[in-house]
């Protein structure tokens, strides 16, 4: 326990997550209204909508008329996604978009292939590529995220030793352009991690690149995500990118597909951070009237477990 | 890790909780069939239905035709709930109950209050009933069940102390009648339970009462119950009651209501002890069928992560 952080920071994805996913398209006035409730409770980065084809993904096709309609609030980090170098242009030139370079790993052959037609390692060199177009837009990358860094449906079981060769690369490509990298996020991209794996991977990761900061992106996939956050805090991770309700999941997903459950769920790792005392700087009970908010637009009841429950703070000293 | 057991129990609870928590009444016939499905997959110990006022509860006025239909599989524990002296009798009288003794005591006053109209205190000396009911009928109290041991909404937080206390009462009760208690369950009746007050309460019970087998029985009700199965298995704890695909959450219940979410969801718990090696003589694919049969009958998405995403299984080795 002597390991754990005194204080944990979570980047929010609910809105890209959640509304990209849907089969609806959901009014921009309701996005945007989660999007400024989100920023109110004390986030301090907000993932509010992707740059990806509007052809492919029509839910996302508002995203420059969405940052323009968000009501900023000064120190919060409003970002977009995107996933080529178009997508980038798009993010670059739209208004309100808090810009910051990202590379992104695979650890797995078969899912880079399934994904581009290249295997991981072109994949990694085209990194290089990105590296460029951040130096030309004058910003540096900041993050790397290494894609499932536990595990692949396409591949099986992923060597960790993989990993850690990946995290080593991101740091040295970046190092030697004069582009300290700040931070490596390891995703459980298909929901493979479970907490002893969780323990190891950061360890050997840790180990391999000290002076990066280690985050994670889980999905809850096979309902060990809060088990696996409680492993990370016990390694001191004080990073983890997550959904606000469990904002991801898609319901409608056949048996079998990863993709039914979405991204650990912001407020429920919020209330386990603080019964455990560990601060988040977030306003609890605000967040929990986001999810509720969240769960009104999707319709439907959603994943999270504290937003239907409550915390605790109406019940302590009850009878005091 | 060292302490990690190698082989953990779970006992099924899903068959009582859930469908006496529905509005609906659902087909005996399909009752009977999700329990004979259960105590195929390796499980042993099933908790078919309550011995309750069919006035109060009326989905389990059946519960004698309930056990009168089911197929019994040798070794099987096929366990019936009472909660009064009237109860017992029916249970005893009903053909194909597995009886077994059990006692429960208060944690909290004003639970007890608000369920019995006693306090903790009057409810721990009518256990001395309870176990004259059963040396009447010619059986010993097996385990004792201390509710809200985490915490409660009507008293707030409980002091583990207290728990303490209960345990070594519970002990010295069963042993001055020459009845020693084998099991005692911690119930987190609220959802109150984090990981750090798992591992503490653990450890206190264990160094009062050295000789009980500890349990536990955790709701999911704040999201936490995955966490706190680790913390406990980090106890050594290998008993655990459960519920499959999360039967006994209620998606009816309001906002605030701590009924909203079931037990913790038996095949993914199952799915977390394999991953991290530990046996539960369960075979997890069938236990993933039950849970999928579970939703079938109940008629909507249950709670489940495993029973949605399948297991690990057929992507292990997917490129070997």
């Amino acid at each position: 326990m002597s390991d754990r952080p005194k204080r944990v920071e979570f980047r929010e994805e609910g809105p890209r997550e959640g509304f990209q996913i849907e089969k609806t398209i959901y009014p921009l006035a309701d996005r945007a209204a989660l999007v400024e409730a989100l920023a109110e409770t004390g986030l301090h980065h907000i993932q509010v909508a992707s740059f990806v084809s509007p052809k492919h993904v029509p839910q996302m096709a508002d995203s420059e008329q969405l940052f323009a309609a968000i009501r900023k609030r000064p120190g919060v980090h409003y970002a977009g996604l995107w996933l080529n170098e178009q997508g980038f242009r798009r993010a670059q030139a739209t208004a309100g978009v808090d810009i910051a370079g990202r590379l992104a790993l695979y650890a797995s052959d078969a899912f880079a292939l399934k994904n581009n037609g290249a295997d991981a390692e072109t994949m990694a060199k085209r990194q290089a590529r990105w590296l460029d177009l951040y130096a030309e837009a004058g910003i540096t990358a900041e993050s790397c995220t290494i894609m499932t860094a536990f595990g692949c449906n396409y591949e099986g079981e992923i060597p960790p030793e993989r990993v850690v060769r990946l995290a080593r690369y991101a740091r040295d490509l970046c190092a030697e352009r004069g582009n300290p990298l700040k931070q490596i996020l390891l995703a459980d991209t298909m929901g493979w991690a479970n907490p002893d794996q969780v323990t190891r991977l950061i360890g050997m990761v840790r180990e391999a690149v000290p002076d990066v900061r280690l985050g994670l992106h889980l999905h809850d996939t096979r309902g060990l995500g809060v088990a696996n956050v409680m492993a990370a805090l016990d390694m001191g991770i004080e990073l983890f990118d997550s959904s606000v309700a469990g904002l991801g999941g898609c319901p409608f997903a056949a048996h079998g597909d990863a993709g039914a459950a979405g991204n650990i769920c912001t407020e429920d790792m919020v209330f386990l951070c603080h019964e455990l005392g560990i601060e988040t700087g977030i306003d609890l009970e605000a967040l929990i009237e986001c999810a509720r908010m969240a769960e009104r637009i999707i319709g439907r009841r959603l994943n999270g477990r504290v937003m239907h429950a409550g915390s605790l703070k109406p019940y302590r000293g009850a009878r005091a």
